[in-house]
C-alpha cells in the first residue's frame, strides 16, 4: 500500500511512539489518582508531553497544556467557552466543519454573530477582510492554520498582527500543522492553538488538546473527578485542571509524548522540508496532465504537503477508489468536511482527490502516485 | 509490586489488548474518512467494539453505542443533553464528582433542582427516599451502580423499575461496574449507561462511552467533523455520529473491543466470582485486626471488588505510603472524588485506604496485603 491520507491521520507512526504506548499500557496507572509508581509514572509521562508541545509551540508553559480527545474536542472547548452574548467572531473559508459547525450552533443559539473572510479560486483568503469585518463587538478571529482540503497556509503572522492591534482573540485550528510546520504562538500572538495528535504529531490517534496563552480563561465544558479538592462543589479553576476533567488518556499522551520528542529531535523545519519536497516533486508530475485539475495556490511552497486534483469531470470518488483498487494509493475524496472552501474552488459537487505527504512516504511512492494519476487521466 | 488500585484504573491488561492497540498503531488510518483499506480496518473496528458493548451490556443496538474519552465526558454529555429549565433530578450520597459536579453546574446555573437520597454509615442508601423525593416535575434518576470508596452496589433493578413506574429517566454511572458485575439495560430500565473502558472492561485510558435506550434523545454536546452531511450546518442528527465529532480513538477502541471480548469468552460473572473471592478473602483476613476499620456493607458479596479501610486514626494517605514504601503494595488513599460518601461514613477527614482487586490479582497478593495492615496496624 501506498498511503497518502496523512493528512486524515498519519498511518506510520515513529517506532519510539508504538514503543512507549504499549510500554504504557504495561506499566502505567492513573495519573494524579494516588501516589505508587504506576500512577507516579502516569503523571510524569503526561507532564513530560506538556512540556514537550509547549516547546514544541513556544507556548507559556506546561500548565496551559491541556489534553483533549482531539482538535475537534478543543475547539468545541474553546467556542463555547470563550464567548458571551453579543460577541462577534470573524472566521474564513479555509474553515473544517470543526470550527463552522460550533461558530453556526452558537449563532444559532443568539450567542455570537458571524462574518466569514473569503476565499478565492486558488483557496487564498482575503486577508484585507479580517480588518474589513472587525466591529466594536468584535472578540476574536477563529482560523485554521492550514486549509486540510488545499494545503494552502494562513499568514497567522499577518492575522495575529491585526488581531493584536484590534485587542481580539486569535482562535487557531492547528489540525493541519502542528508536527508539520512551524508555529510559535508568541511570534504569531495566537491566544488559543488546538491541535490533534494522530496527525503531524504522529501520536496515536485519542490524543490532541489545546495550548493558552497567559491571560486566556475558558470557561470549563466539562467538569468532574479532578483528584484534587474533592470537598469543593466547584471543578477545580487552577490550569490545567480546569479544563481537564476524569481520567486522561494516559497511554495515549505518553506516545504523543514520544511523538513530540522525536519531532523536537528531528527539527520541524526538516520535516517539512522532506514532506514538501514530496508534495513538490508530484504537483509538478500531475500539474500538466490533461485533464488534471489541481486545486490550491502553488506560488509558493509555504504550504503544507497536500495536493488536490481532479480529473476531468470524475467523481472524485471514483478516482480515489481507482487509485485504491488498481494501484494500491490510499487517498480521501468527497468533501473533507470543508463546504465553504468546496464553494469557493468550485467543487462542491464533485468533491477533490486529496494526497496527503507525511515523513515516512517517499519519492518513489510519490512518482507511483503521478504514474497512477497519467494513466487513470488518459482513460478520460 | 502488588498493584491493588484497579478501582482507579486497570492496570494489567489482557495481552490480546495490548496486542490491538500495538497492532492498530501500525495499520489503522482514520475510521470513517476513506474507503481504502486502513480506513476500513478502523471503521470495522469501531463497529466491532460498538456490537460487542451492546451485547455485553444487553443495549438495543452498535448504533447505540456513543464512545467518549472516558465515563466523566459521558455523564457530561448525558446531564448537559437530558435536561431542561425547571427538571428535577434525584441522585445519591453514593456519587463521585463525574456526577456531582455536572448536577450542582445544571443547579447553580438555574437549569435543574437536586435531590440527593442520602446513606447510612454503612454507605447504604436510602431506597425508599428514591419515591419519597419525586415530584411531578421530575424528570431523571441519576445515580452510580456502585460506590468506588465501599464497593456497595446499587440495586439497579430495584432503582430501575422506580424509575419506569414514575416515567423517569435512569442515567447510570457504570464506571465501577462495567466489565466486573452484571449490567442488563433493558432488564434494569438504564435509559443511559455512562462507562469507562479503563477499568472493568480493561481497555485502554482514553476509552470509554454510553450507550443509549431506543427512545432517549441527547442533544449533541461537541459537534463538528462526521465524515458525511459535510454541507450540513449542523451535525448531523443520526446515532450514533449525533454524539460523536472528530476522529474517535481507533487506536483505544481496538484495544477496547479486545478486552470486551476478552471478557465476553471469559463471563462477568466468573470474573466477579474470582475478584470478590479475592475481596473476601482479604476483607476477612483484615475486619478483625485490632484498630482497623473496613467501611461498606459486607452482609453480602452483591458487591464489588473494593475493601476500603483506616488504621486507627492514621491519616489514610500515610497509610497508603508505608504500603506501598515498606510493602510495595499500590492501593488509593484520601477523598476518592466521593464527598458526599466519606460525610455518611464520617471519614470526611482522614480519608480512607481503598484496596480495588481485579482479575490478574491473586490470593498470594491478599495474604500479603493482609499481613501488612496487621504489621501497621501493631505499630498503632
Amino acid at each position: 500500500m501506498i498511503y497518502l491520507d496523512n493528512a486524515a491521520t498519519t498511518l506510520k507512526k515513529p517506532d519510539c511512539v508504538v514503543a512507549a504506548v504499549t510500554e504504557a499500557l504495561c506499566n502505567m496507572g492513573n495519573s494524579s489518582r494516588g501516589t505508587h509508581d504506576s500512577s507516579l509514572k502516569s503523571a510524569r509521562a503526561v507532564f513530560a508531553a506538556r512540556s514537550s508541545l509547549a516547546k514544541l509551540f513556544n507556548a507559556p508553559g506546561p500548565e496551559q497544556v491541556v489534553f483533549t480527545q482531539n482538535s475537534t474536542e478543543a475547539l468545541n472547548m474553546a467556542l463555547c467557552g470563550l464567548f458571551c452574548k453579543g460577541d462577534h467572531v470573524i472566521t474564513t473559508a479555509l474553515e473544517h466543519n470543526s470550527v463552522l459547525r460550533p461558530l453556526y450552533r452558537l449563532e444559532d443559539e443568539g450567542v455570537i454573530s458571524l462574518s466569514v473572510v473569503p476565499a478565492d479560486r486558488q483557496g487564498r483568503p482575503d486577508y484585507d477582510a479580517f480588518s474589513r469585518l472587525i466591529r466594536p463587538e468584535t472578540r476574536a478571529i477563529v482560523c485554521t492554520h492550514a486549509s486540510n482540503l488545499t494545503g494552502n497556509v494562513m499568514d497567522l503572522e499577518r492575522v495575529g498582527a491585526i488581531a493584536k492591534s484590534h485587542g481580539l482573540l486569535l482562535v487557531v485550528d492547528a489540525s493541519q500543522t502542528a508536527g508539520a510546520y512551524p508555529i510559535d504562538m508568541k511570534r504569531m500572538n495566537i491566544s488559543v492553538l488546538c491541535f490533534t495528535g494522530h496527525k503531524g504529531l504522529m501520536g496515536p490517534q485519542g490524543t490532541g488538546g489545546m495550548c493558552l496563552a497567559r491571560d486566556v480563561r475558558i470557561r470549563p465544558f466539562k467538569v468532574g473527578g479532578s483528584g484534587v479538592q474533592s470537598y469543593s462543589r466547584a471543578h477545580p479553576a487552577e490550569m490545567p485542571t480546569r479544563l481537564e476533567a476524569g481520567t486522561l488518556n494516559g497511554h495515549g499522551i505518553a506516545g504523543l509524548g514520544a511523538g513530540v520528542d522525536y519531532i523536537l529531535e528531528k527539527g520541524v523545519d526538516a520535516i517539512h522540508a522532506y514532506e514538501i519536497a514530496l508534495a513538490k516533486h508530484f504537483y509538478e508530475g500531475v500539474r500538466d496532465i490533461p485533464g488534471v485539475t489541481v486545486y490550491g495556490d502553488f506560488t509558493n511552497w509555504n504550504r503544507t504537503a497536500v495536493v488536490t486534483l481532479n480529473i476531468g469531470d470524475y467523481d472524485s470518488g471514483a478516482v480515489s477508489d481507482a487509485l485504491w483498487e488498481d494501484f494500491g494509493i490510499a487517498t480521501r475524496p468527497g468533501a473533507h468536511c470543508a463546504p465553504l472552501m468546496h464553494h469557493a474552488l468550485g467543487t462542491a459537487e464533485q468533491g477533490a482527490v486529496r494526497f496527503s505527504f507525511a515523513l515516512f512516504n517517499t519519492l518513489d511512492e510519490a512518482d507511483a502516485a503521478i504514474a497512477a494519476v497519467k494513466e487513470l487521466a488518459q482513460c478520460d
